[in-house]
C-alpha cells in the first residue's frame, strides 16, 4: 500500500497533506487529506476521521472547518476521505468508468458509506468498507497515529459517521455529527440512494440507518458516546435529516446521546468552523 | 446606494452577508462579503477591510481563513471586497463586456487596487477609488460602523493594502498584509499589471509602489503601523513578493513594520489562517 503525496501547507505548526494511492476496496485511485499536529514528530497521536457531505471531496473541511487550530493544540490528527470512488479521470486503474449520475445526490460525491449491492455501483462504490477498514489500515502503516479513533461527519457524512460507530462499536472512542441524515430510509435524499446501491428491498436499507441501527440495541454501554449538533435555520432539517427520530431511538435504548440544536444556524460550514472546536474537545476527552 | 442581499449565514454567533450593489465607480455590479460581530447588534464596530489576492473573490477569506471566531470575540466587522470590476456574466449596466484576459493574472480576479488609465482597462477598472472610497461609504450608510477602520491583505491584497494605507494615512488605524507583492514595479506580476493598466511610462507605476511610497516619506509619525506575515517556504517569495526591499525602504525612513518570517509556511490560506489572529488583535488594539 503505497502513497503518492499531491500537496503539503504547514498550518499552525503542523501539516496539512493530501495523497493518492491506489484502493483495493474500491478498485481505483483515491485521495485523502491528513491534518498532523506538531505532536505527531513526538510520538503517535489519536485520529479523528472526518466523513464530509453530498458533493465534497477531501479538501472541503481542511479548507473551511477551521479546525486545525485546536486539532493542533489538542494533538489531534484528523483524516478526510472522498465522498465517493472517483479515480482518475472517472476512470478506475483498468481504464474502465466509474458509475455516475448527473444528478448531485447519487454517484460520484454521493457515495454515502454504503457496500452497494446493485449494478452499476457495486463495481467500485464501497464507501463502507473502505472507511472501516482499508482506510484506518492505510493510515496507521504510514504515520504516527495511536490505535485510538473517532468518527466525525456532517449531512451525509454524518449520517456515515453515526451508523459506521454504531455497526464498529468497538473501533472508536466517540462519534459526533453536525446535520446528520438521521433516518436516511425515512428521507428523499436516503431513498434515492438507497434504492440505487442497495436495491428495493427497504429490510437490506436497515443496516445502514442510524435509527435502525439504535433502536435495535439491546445494552447501549459498550457503546460510543454520540454528540450530535443541528442547526435549526438549516434548510434539510425537516425533510432530510430529522434529528427528532435519532432522538427518539436514543432515548428508547438509553444510548448516550448529546444534541445541540443552535437557533439561527443553517446547514454550511459557518456553521460547522462555529462549534468544530466543541466536537474537538468531545473527542480528546475519550481519545487521551 | 442600494443592496441586495445574495446569502446570510450565521457564523460565530454574528452573521456573514454577501451583497450585490451597482458600483458607480467601476460602472458595473460588484459583491462583497461582510462578517458582522455579535456586538454589532448593541452599537457601532470598527471595520477591517481584507484585500484579497489574484483570484480571488468576496468568498475565499471568509471561507478559508477561519477569522469569525477571533472577530466575533474582538467585536470586529470585516469586509471583503471582489478583486476586479466583474459585472453581471461579465457585462457592465449598459450590456457592455468588461474588459478581461485569459491568463490569471490580468483583467478579472486581478485588479491590482490601482485606478487604470489605459484602455481597454480604464472603463471599469478603477479599484483603488472603489476601495478607498465608494466601499466604506456604502458600509457606512448601511452596517452599524464607526469610523475606525483598518487595512488587511493577501498578496496582490497585501500590495493593495499597503499603498492604500499608504496613500490615505489619516483613513486608517493601522495595516497588515499577509506575503504582500512590496515591490511590483520590480517583479513579473507587478510590471505586467502595471504596464497594461498604467501604460509603459514606469514613473506612472511609483504611485502604487509600497516601496516607492514609503521612501518618499518625510515624516513617518502619522502613518498607521504595519505589520507583514511571510512564510519562508513561499514559492512566490523571491521572485514576486520581495519582502526585503520593503523592510528597506522602512528602515530608511524609520516606519513602524513589524516583518515576521516564518519557517516552513507557503502562499495559501493554511498559512493566512495559522497567524490571521495575531493580525487581527494587532487592529484591535488601535481600533479599539
Amino acid at each position: 500500500m503505497s502513497l503518492e503525496l499531491i500537496a503539503q501547507n504547514k498550518s499552525f505548526a503542523g501539516w496539512h497533506k493530501q495523497y493518492r494511492h491506489v484502493s483495493r476496496t474500491l478498485g481505483c485511485d483515491m485521495r485523502f487529506a491528513i491534518f498532523l499536529p506538531p505532536q505527531a514528530n513526538d510520538g503517535p497521536v489519536p485520529v479523528v476521521y472526518w466523513l464530509s457531505g453530498l458533493t465534497c471531496s477531501d479538501e472541503n473541511f481542511m479548507q473551511k472547518a477551521g479546525a486545525h487550530q485546536l486539532a493542533a493544540e489538542l494533538g489531534l490528527a484528523i483524516v478526510a476521505p472522498d465522498t465517493s470512488p472517483r479515480g482518475s479521470d472517472g476512470l478506475d486503474n483498468a481504464g474502465n468508468p466509474i458509475a455516475d449520475d448527473d444528478s448531485y445526490d447519487l454517484g460520484q460525491g454521493a457515495g454515502f458509506y454504503v457496500d452497494a449491492t446493485q449494478p452499476p455501483w457495486n463495481d467500485h462504490y464501497h464507501m463502507y468498507s473502505y472507511v472501516v477498514s482499508e482506510l484506518p489500515q492505510l493510515i496507521a502503516s504510514h504515520f504516527p497515529v495511536s490505535d485510538k479513533k473517532a468518527l466525525m461527519g456532517h449531512s451525509m457524512g454524518g449520517h456515515g459517521a453515526i451508523t459506521i460507530g454504531l455497526k464498529n462499536a468497538q473501533h472508536y472512542t466517540s462519534v459526533s455529527a453536525f446535520s446528520p441524515i438521521s433516518n436516511p430510509m425515512n428521507c428523499p435524499w436516503g431513498e434515492k440512494a438507497f434504492s440505487h446501491y442497495l436495491g428495493n428491498n427497504r429490510d437490506d436499507w436497515k443496516a445502514y440507518d442510524s435509527c435502525e441501527l439504535m433502536s435495535a440495541i439491546e445494552d447501549a454501554s459498550g457503546y460510543p458516546p454520540l454528540w450530535v449538533d443541528q442547526g435549526l435555520a438549516d434548510n434539510f432539517l425537516t425533510e432530510q435529516l430529522k434529528p427528532e427520530a435519532l432522538q427518539r431511538a436514543a432515548e428508547k435504548v438509553n444510548y448516550p446521546l448529546t444534541l445541540q440544536q443552535h437557533d439561527g444556524y443553517d446547514h454550511s460550514y459557518y456553521f460547522i468552523a462555529s462549534f468544530i472546536a466543541q466536537q474537538l474537545r468531545f473527542h480528546a476527552q475519550y481519545l487521551r
